[in-house]
């Protein structure tokens, strides 16, 4: 809670600022799961033809900042999941710490009346704003879950889920 | 949203109304989630020495509705996730339907100012009812991304993620 915000502000269920550090603290958090992988078995591990953790995050990384992007600018993004990592997780946990940048960049520019905006992201996912981006955290603890699963499969005690 | 919504309320980032819609379709998923599982594997099967499934939804039971009356009556619950459910999938359903109509119940009780307010869930848990309903929302998603792959390991396809 910022010392901005009005009295009037915290009436409501939650407000805009307490969402995006609700949010930043799950990517936080996934952020340390990436970090319990052991190098390989973060490209290549995986349970009953699911895919791969570092998929996963592929795809994280592909919906949250440009979706948000998307959501200020009204500019339709595509859904890139194919970005070349070289089987480098620090490539990744770089451009987790971007999108990290380009979310807080992005989620100050929508304004606390437009939550509820109709919208459309990577040009096919009808929605509103509000729930598009509790998709995109809703998505994002849904596969870090999948990734504790993982985790414990490789005899790895992942961290806290409390802890963000 | 209800037509009871005054037009200020949809300037708020969530309404309370939608934030109920939005954790009764994820506790709906959860159900059918459940349901996916054939009534033994439910009860035994696990992945890395984790917990079954059923013992997972048992948590969920522990703490969505138990946490919820806690909050609307200020009277301290204890966290009770050993249920007697003999090792029968339809007893846990139906325990789970109790809890979707208790939630609906208290859910309602909650005014639209009392968001914000410190409490401590379980005896031991602080926060404010904002941030223990996300907690109990995420913490479902969470397990229940660990059923995907407990389904997925068993050769099931588990529901749509994004039907609700």
């Amino acid at each position: 809670m910022s010392k901005n915000e009005s009295k009037t502000a915290i009436q409501e269920v939650i407000t805009p600022a307490e969402l995006l550090k609700h949010w930043q603290g799950h990517r936080s958090l996934t952020r340390r799961v990436i970090e319990a992988f052991p190098e390989k078995e973060f490209f290549n591990h995986s349970i009953g033809g699911m895919r791969t953790f570092a998929e996963m995050t592929l795809e994280l990384l592909a919906i949250a900042g440009p979706g948000l992007k998307e959501i200020v600018t009204k500019e339709t993004q595509a859904l890139n999941e194919h970005i070349d990592h070289k089987d480098q997780k620090n490539l990744v946990l770089k451009l987790w710490d971007q999108a990290t940048e380009e979310i807080n960049t992005y989620y100050n520019q929508i304004t606390p009346d437009s939550f509820h905006n109709t919208i459309k992201t990577f040009g096919q996912y009808e929605g509103t704003v509000i729930s598009s981006i509790l998709y995109f955290i809703d998505n994002e603890i849904h596969h870090r879950g999948q990734g504790y699963v993982y985790l414990r499969d490789l005899g790895i005690e992942p961290p806290f889920f409390w802890e963000r």
